[in-house]
């Protein structure tokens, strides 16, 4: 599990007075995005020399409680599942401990032009050190 | 079902060239909208008239094919269940017949105050009308 | 001048119960795409046909009053300006009549590999067909 | 001049492969936040404790250079200019020394009811602390 956190900005909430649905999604893909990294592994050299695109193919979201302008939040990202053509990652969103959300993203293995392949073990590797789940 | 058509903008797509995943969730917002209103319902008007808050409580997409710029979008909103006290859309996001991505909100009914109520009948007559699945 | 509908959706608008202001760069941006399209061309023809790029230099907006939620906008864009190799567009955003916000954006014609290039005359003529401050 | 750092994720790019322009509208509102709390004050409490509302009455950027994904960005931002019922913040985007973005905003003082008030000297004290310009 690699934690990430974000600040909330106007920009990010709703006339609800809440952060819009959606950001979630953004929030998610900044967790995984730093769950890489903290591998030593950058989703761009993932993209530009294992020629390897990730495009999420599911998406899902538990709202519990809301998140709020100027909350620092925090995002949980682990790897739950490791195929040889996908791999899922799970998020948790805190404020203070307290858990607003959770969800998942489910992602393909696909090369540029479009075709599914293997996960290189190179990645693979990077990607499952440390998690228990994968 | 209430059909809705939206066109996708330069700044919905990201760098691989297809609309980012988030902002699915968006379309589905713009769905429902026109859900209610083609029942004769604006959303506005079930905040400030009925005092019913609606947030979203689980959100879900399955992408199956990549929409691109200048797409001219159709989003297909069902009411796939009615509670007492939460109701459920289904979405179906199409591009010339093509099924692009699918999903379901979840939503709770709130007063302003944030607690859960029962739905007022005259909005759940409203938009159960026409959908047989409801 | 061409005109252009917009709805605002929740997603748009922002705890102060307004569209967030970054939100009037997108309108703007669906605003011009409308443009060429009411002219003939589309602006997808105009990156892969023309191998012409139209990557904004400078935006600028004057907020006067609030867009909300559901409102129902208008964007109307001109071409302002149009010279070897940039553009200016201009642009009212408009709610039942009353002007919300005025702005401009510029644009650099560059090819494909990031250099300047002068704007195509088939493009040019299309362009400034009917608009007079051009 | 206070210096706040952003990462670009995905979902702040557009298919030509850098960040959107509207997006830099959400880096400045990032970066007149940290300028606040770093003297101290949370914009939330300008909005809460202080009754001070501080809508954006123009906004302007000239872009540059391209922000790509995964940069890591500083925006720079300054009081430019305090008056008795308006300010203005200018901004610089830098990435790794090279500016890549600079533009300004200036907002109106309304109270909660939307009427025109003079800025709180408490308020007007703080931000002008270490401000040359403002």
């Amino acid at each position: 599990m690699v934690p990430t956190q974000l600040r909330v900005i106007y920009g990010d909430t709703d006339q609800m007075g809440i952060v819009y649905y959606a950001n979630y999604l953004r929030f998610f893909e900044a967790g995984r995005t730093e769950f890489l990294r903290a591998k030593g592994m950058r989703y761009r050299d993932v993209e530009e020399r294992h020629r390897l695109l990730l495009p999420v193919t599911e998406a899902h979201v538990d709202y519990r409680a809301s998140a709020r302008y100027d909350d620092l939040l925090t995002v949980e990202t682990s790897l739950a599942q490791l195929r040889r053509a996908s791999l899922r990652f799970e998020y948790r969103v805190l404020r203070d401990g307290e858990l607003l959300a959770t969800g998942h993203t489910v992602h393909a293995c696909l090369d540029p032009e479009g075709r599914f392949v293997r996960m290189p073990e190179e990645v693979a590797a990077v990607l499952r050190a440390g998690e228990p789940g994968a």
